[in-house]
């Protein structure tokens, strides 16, 4: 199967990401189907042609007819769907999904599939704070990464299409990590910062702070606005990495305070050199055609 | 003394900040001259018609024309400054200054200036990650906070003129805190914010990290790229509340972390719903007029 536009590609959750795949994949020419939970959302889709079916139902034939099936829902509820549905689907058909977090997931999921159909894992990073089809956008796909974490059970071509189907998406670069090495580089990444942020928001509060914060502090919280529901599963799923991580930060953290409590400003400075130097390497590339458009 | 453009301001030490105030006191009409190491740094604001004059040298005349002296350099630097250098001011002359940290310095100096001079501190809340007065932009004050930092030995007339001060150079709000209030304030918004992005930036040095990164992780490290002489000074003029503030957040991160260890997923949920609630009362007010212009 290669990624061409008389694919039949059905998206399963028209939310923030389901909606900006749909926006993406509609304006390259192929033809959507979805499944979702709202009637609501699926007209805010048809009126804005960001698809060409919808339902609230998990029709038969339309599932049957599907060569692609892309799922952007909460990861237990993926689960529960393939075990429930997977009958429905026809033999040779792909599954891919947007699941943050990977290894749980994948395995599982593989595991209890049927032979005939295949899972190849991916991961859009692209987050968005607000969630709802209304808020999709896939112009924030242009500055992104999307990974694609196959297990020794994915082909070559499913490996193959899914790359093709992060390149169509619009994202800037496309790379393979094993779920494991994903889950690794989550838990640090993003899980981490959100603890972070999250603690951050509640540690101190002292009534009148909003009134002087600035920048800095706003860019640490940003990210302090979450979907509990999605990230406790998400924390979860991810348990032994994100702790790993949290305890690499703590300890960092605690040297800090150390140096600060006993005056070793050579200490003091030569961490602040390295994170410095280090930062560096992160910074967006300057204009960049990919480069997202500015956050509101 | 009242602000107004027959003033002669003198600006010692011709950065960032300095810079700011030069270009947005020069803007209104104000007649600005200043003292600063580097020739270089004199030319680039003559150039810009930032400055009327600026020499590198503590010129007597110069120092004793002026009735309001504003310093923008390193707290120890101003410190020293005074000790050396005060008995050129004229009688009645007005001092204020920018340092980030208000307890210590404030009293200090205050406690060796002559009683014919008076010290209003303030703390102009915009900072920026670079330094030197080619970075200086006055248009990043309209968003931000300019606190006056008085004490019992400061007279309403100086702290009505560092209040017009502020609302002359463009802030958007212009508050009054005791030193103490602000150092606490100060420790939690900005130095605890810095800690937590130069330990993120240090306690993950995985050499393929940055291939992989997203917005959220830019964000909490944008200030990781730290000044290190002006910072580890910072935290240690600040060091008591500093320390309260880590250990209030590494308390509620040990929280978290062993929510997450007990899977305690309705106790994670309730912190992140706090988080998001309070989250809410930061935001930026939308289409403000006085906002900043986005940063690069």
């Amino acid at each position: 199967m290669k990624l061409q536009q008389d694919l039949h590609i059905l998206i399963v959750g028209l939310g923030v990401i389901g909606g900006g795949y749909a926006r993406a994949l509609s304006a390259k020419g192929y033809r959507i189907s979805c499944i979702t939970k709202e009637q609501k959302d699926i007209d805010y889709a048809m009126e804005r042609g960001m698809i060409a079916y919808g339902t609230t139902q998990v029709e038969p034939a339309l599932v049957g007819e599907a060569d692609l099936v892309i799922f952007a829902v909460y990861p237990h509820v993926f689960v529960e769907w393939i075990r429930e549905h997977q009958g429905l689907f026809r033999p040779g058909a792909l599954i891919t999904d947007v699941t943050g977090v990977k290894g749980g997931v994948v395995r599982q999921v593989q595991e209890i599939l049927r032979p005939d159909v295949e899972f190849i894992a991916a991961h859009p990073m692209a987050g968005r704070e607000s969630s709802g089809v209304e808020y999709s956008d896939d112009r924030v796909f242009r500055g992104a990464n999307f990974i694609v974490t196959p297990t020794e059970r994915n082909t070559e071509e499913a490996i193959e299409l899914c790359r093709a189907l992060g390149r169509e998406l619009g994202f800037a670069r496309v790379s393979i990590l094993s779920p494991e090495e994903h889950d690794e580089m989550i838990a640090f990444l993003s899980q981490l910062t959100h603890c972070i942020a999250v603690t951050l928001m509640t540690c101190n509060q002292s009534p009148s702070l909003e009134q002087y914060t600035g920048d800095s502090f706003r860019d640490l919280t940003r990210i302090a606005k979450i979907n509990e529901v999605m990230w406790s599963e998400l924390f979860l799923l991810n348990r032994d990495a994100l702790l790993r991580q949290m305890d690499a930060f703590s300890a960092e953290f605690e040297r800090l305070r150390t140096m600060l409590s006993t005056a070793d400003v050579e200490g003091m400075r030569e961490m602040m050199r390295t994170s410095t130097a280090r930062r560096s390497l992160f910074d967006k590339p300057v204009n960049s055609p990919n480069e997202p458009p500015e956050r509101k």
